[in-house]
């Protein structure tokens, strides 16, 4: 049986940097589908292009306009190929008009020196231990991972009390499990909800306008992580007239960073 | 008399879409210009537009190839314009070669329940009471600074003993004082040195290959801030496998974050 999130990925090359797709309802969203599926297609579409060079070093995605439901085309074109890295124009287009833009860094890696700098949150509870987030009511997408929050989640406690800030922590799986790749792992760096929410405990007009993905894993840090649970943070640094940041880390259940993403939430209050 | 930045950041319409300009020989860095300046001119691109709507909210710039010294053309198009947003393409091309890419978001801010929740470092030592970097044996573009280090600084005390962390904390004003407005706090966010050569104290090659500027600063915040020092810290998260992240924040004078910054570094070692 296909996985909901391949199903969801797929794209039809329609000549040498088009590619044409569908929305998934099954990663829909309040209006138009799931961020994170948004940028999994677009980050595919390089990474299934014939000139493909290398694997995902950064990503950024700028949400331009609500995705309707239904076709869309995406344009990836290679705008300058190096020895060993490849710069991407990534956008996505239905009827014409943009509705979503981006470029992305594709490398091909080598060993050097290396070191880790952050270190992933300590004695944080297990993810068997802990309630997998309630999925009634809310959109599609929710469904289709398999959410445990430590700290700032979503819903059943959202009393309007302003809270001190805006930290989320969570276990997160594909639901149903899937191994992890380069696009489900660009997919799960949106699966944050708004810091506003987490902030005043209450839901208000939100969302994603920009989005940016910097991959720490490799290929073979990728196959370590399996379909096992990812840990994930996200925090805002500041919340202001309408827009507010989120810097949010992805890290593996071995406690490895696998990928840091940043983003731009508008809101209304 | 015109400022250094000023006089770098000149660009002449083209056509609707295209601009001509010029690199400056006063922001070289070791191979082409400063990054920054590369930055800050992509988005002044977007900024002299006739079209333009609204504010800087973020800004991608992906460094493709070295940019030669002498002439490039930059095209600056408004990809998508809704009613308080703008979302634009920016490619620098020579001679028909893209050697930088990017996209910004603009917007008109309206104002929102706001809160800031990252905080500056406390107790730093004062502007004043800090030398000034010296500029000497460097390449042009450290001398349109006065930086001040208060840890994670360049050049005196590279020993090549590696340090525990990355972290640089520094003071930073344009050389000599220029009033802050987006396209020099854009180029600001990449005045930090690469992290792989904070961290082992040593320089190696090393890059920017792509960076992100998210912009908390209106034009209000910009005017109280005026010609005054910036405060600026920087920290990697992940050095693997020849690609390093880094974090970056620039502080007004008063202790607002204007703009927070992330890029990826390549380095050899």
């Amino acid at each position: 049986m296909t996985h909901p999130f391949d199903a969801a990925l797929g794209l039809q090359p329609a000549d040498e940097h088009h590619l044409t797709g569908n929305t998934s309802p099954a990663y829909a969203n309040m209006v138009g589908p799931y961020g994170g599926m948004t940028a999994a297609q677009l980050l595919h579409a390089a990474l299934q292009h014939p000139a493909r060079l290398g694997d995902p070093v950064s990503l950024t995605v700028n949400y331009a306009a609500p995705v309707a439901d239904g076709a869309f085309e995406v344009e990836a074109r290679p705008l300058r190929t190096n020895r060993s890295t490849q710069h991407w124009l990534l956008l996505m287009t239905q009827g014409g008009e943009v509705v979503a833009s981006g470029t992305a860094l594709l490398a091909v890696r080598r060993p050097t020196w290396s070191a880790p700098e952050a270190v992933m949150p300590e004695a944080m509870p297990a993810f068997d231990s802990l309630q997998k987030r309630p999925t009634q009511g809310y959109p599609a997408w929710v469904s289709r991972y398999d959410m445990r929050f430590v700290c700032g989640g979503m819903g059943a406690d959202f009393d309007g009390v302003e809270q001190p800030d805006s930290l989320t922590r969570l276990w997160l799986r594909d639901e149903p499990p899937r191994p992890l790749d380069f696009a489900s792992l660009a997919a799960a760096c949106d699966c944050f909800a708004p810091r506003l929410w987490v902030r005043r405990h209450q839901r208000s007009p939100a969302g994603t306008v920009t989005m940016t993905v910097y991959f720490h894993a490799d290929a073979a840090l990728l196959a370590a992580q399996g379909d096992r649970p990812l840990f994930g943070q996200a925090r805002a640094q500041v919340l202001r007239d309408g827009y507010c940041d989120q810097l949010g880390e992805i890290w593996s259940a071995d406690g490895q960073l696998l990928a840091s993403t940043q983003q731009v939430q508008y809101y209304k209050t």
